[in-house]
């Protein structure tokens, strides 16, 4: 196969094919459970329903970019995605989605005690391997990525439903929910490559970038995706989440289209025909077509930072990775 | 007040009381957030409701114990605490429950949803502050003690309903619920004084045993205690979890108390009257005398590992603790 026509994570996962051969054995070596046959039968639902493994591979592809050749960004790379895998554990209770990845979700399958504590697991799983590393700059890192990753969720919760909320507040969500694990995931395969603090800082902010930038598109996805993605059109709208083309609409809404996003963002009261009159009003105003600039802007954000990183083959595909990003809405 | 007629938690409360003051005011700063009020909210109510704050004074105690008096002790009994909270916030959303310390649970105040979160909130923090002690082996040992904590409640879950269940499980169970995190206050307060490693080894005993030794009590009370406990009599009976009293019950039970034991637990058909009929077949069986043996054997095994300890006023509390522990049954 031709890698010159191969989408960018699949460039990266060619390059790194022995590395997350490693991470996957790690993972599945680390998600059993002697006592607790439930917790392996969760997570193996979970994680082995065809991910795209974004996030391991950016530590990987970090870590090799910066010259490592340690064994521990294995160790790293299973500690991101058993932190991303308790996160959509326990969002799906949050949410009370039925549906990921286009399959049953756990709590759906099993209940929601289960989600909830296998998510506490490979939480503790995900710190033991972390500890296993030996360095406290990658655990600051990490616990520091965790309080982020909690509070925007939390904050995402409380946001919801409410006409008021910002697009700085949607910044601060979305780096929580999605961009601080991107984020730690590249920073911390710099610092277990002992890379200098301008490359550290470079990783951290082309993760940070391609965070953002991603759960833009994902979000405006919402309101124009296909079935293939594994979400349903307007989920978001039914769950009266002020995502980023709803942000935009509301502030240039008039009395009338006020009073459509009060009934049925603020209180709830959606009925037939809604999510296609929300997608009209965000086109009048260009909302979703400004959003997408600045997931734009954020991709060119996040291929700038990497210009401080060695010349090599991995930094191209971080590069056409955050090109890629946006390229599902193009 | 006159120490001598207090209660072992109180000595060690008034002996440590400068200490503690440190460990509230830092509990009260780390749980602060700047983006999302819910998150003080939820755990003020949980942390403020009047806990005994057992666990916090564990570490205190251990740590004074062996000489030690730099300041890392204080941020590992608050790690301790938030760690002992998330599990409360996220068994409260297993368990369903409607109160907790006599008061409603957050889940019922507010909803699963942010006590999922702010659960994942505090373990985040707990994280934050574990690093800042810059020890890996602090490091060690609490991500292991939360990986036995998690293992423990998922094993509760698949184990409840089954009639099969031996004590050696229910001793896992316990060990995950309770004991874990009484082993590693203990131990962690050892380690960051610097004790030998008979004297870390004696403290992670003792609280080993005094955590089962605790929970048996506690599961006892639940066919016993009074409402002042902030538990509801028969909670467990009605939730069909398989503790030691009904284990040694079961064990002992002829055809047709086994179908007694087969309907109300594992079936769920449960009828007025259960309760006290539950009880009486106990009774019958010595079943609760058992139980009560089995956590005078488990306290004798505490006192016995504090004597490699130094002789000083913190150890005999800790000896009158133990005591202290089965004395609610007696």
């Amino acid at each position: 196969m031709d890698r010159d026509v191969l989408k960018p994570q699949d460039q990266l996962a060619a390059w790194l094919a022995a590395d997350m051969a490693e991470v996957n054995a790690l993972i599945r070596t680390r998600m059993a459970s002697e006592h607790a046959p439930r917790i392996p039968e969760v997570t193996a639902h979970l994680v082995e329903a065809g991910g795209k493994r974004l996030r391991p591979m950016l530590t990987l592809a970090a870590a090799r970019l910066c010259g490592y050749d340690g064994p521990y960004h294995v160790h790293l790379a299973a500690t991101v995605e058993f932190i991303h895998t308790a996160t959509l554990l326990h969002d799906d209770v949050v949410d009370e989605s039925a549906q990921r990845r286009g399959r049953p979700t756990a709590n759906l399958l099993w209940d929601n005690k289960s989600s909830v504590l296998v998510g506490d697991y490979l939480l503790s799983r995900s710190f033991q391997l972390m500890v296993e590393t030996g360095s406290l700059r990658v655990l600051d890192i990490l616990a520091n990525a965790s309080a982020t990753i909690a509070e925007g969720e939390v904050l995402q919760l409380t946001a919801a439903q409410d006409l008021a909320t910002t697009e700085a507040t949607y910044l601060q969500v979305i780096r929580g929910k999605t961009a601080a694990l991107f984020s730690a995931a590249t920073e911390v395969g710099g610092v277990i490559a002992g890379a200098s603090e301008d490359q550290v800082s470079a990783l951290f902010a082309y993760g940070d970038a391609l965070g953002i930038a991603f759960q833009i598109v994902d979000d405006l996805l919402d309101y124009g995706g296909t079935e293939a993605t594994g979400k349903n059109l307007g989920d978001d709208f039914r769950e009266r989440k002020l995502t980023l083309p709803v942000i935009k609409a509301v502030a240039l809404a008039d009395d009338e289209e006020r009073a459509f996003w009060q009934r049925t963002i603020a209180k709830g009261k959606q009925q037939e025909g809604d999510l296609a009159q929300a997608m009209a009003i965000m086109a009048r105003h260009g909302a979703m077509d400004a959003a997408r600039q600045d997931a734009l802007d954020w991709v060119a954000k996040a291929k700038t930072a990497l210009e401080v990183l060695p010349e090599h083959p991995l930094r191209d595909m971080l590069t056409g990775l955050a090109d890629y990003v946006v390229s599902r809405i193009n």
